[in-house]
């Protein structure tokens, strides 16, 4: 595997799967490159919330705006630059704020597999 | 695991190993907490550069500044909210520019248990 830089404009957005919400994923990099990791985008419009139970653990970095992330220890906001870690096996909801969110992920192994 | 939030004032940053230059790495998940990945923020001063051939995957994320990546396909720059990803395998060298960088990373395995 080749060294590779990627920015949001790379990703080809679509609705993240199993639910209705105006959130958006993007891979960058997935099972189809033959490595463990994925690696993407995301895009949250205003006001959006999306429950999942995480089938691999999952990084996400918020880039713009922020996100609150609900779990059974409480809630973690996050801003421009922060890290939210969310283990495999938690139950989270992911809330959006007025301004709307973008962020980018990485998680181990390949969401698009394990859900 | 619990969900956590990481910013990086949550980072206690040390010298990046095996070299000299001013390049400081702050683990903030690693594998003393149980999980598969490592998280991370990274601080670059002005005009530094690292050579290492990767041990792990590794993907940085650039905070602040600008990093360029030079490896066998050539080289990459990457300023705030853009990507590099650096597969296992691969040798590369990170140079800082005049204005230095911040940066997160997620590794997988631990790179400190694989360097």
């Amino acid at each position: 595997m080749k060294v590779r830089k990627f920015a949001v404009a790379d990703a080809s957005f679509e609705r993240s799967p199993g639910q209705d919400a105006e959130i958006f994923a993007g891979n960058v990099i997935d099972q189809r490159d033959g490595g463990p990791i994925t690696i993407g985008f995301g895009r949250y419009a205003p006001n959006q919330s999306l429950e999942e139970k995480l089938a691999v653990d999952d990084v996400m970095l918020v880039l713009e705006g922020k996100l609150s992330v609900t779990s059974e220890y409480g809630t973690v906001t996050a801003g421009p630059g922060e890290i939210v870690h969310m283990p495999k096996g938690q139950q989270v909801t992911i809330r959006s704020h007025e301004q709307g969110a973008v962020t980018a992920y990485v998680t181990y192994p390949h969401w698009q597999e394990a859900g």
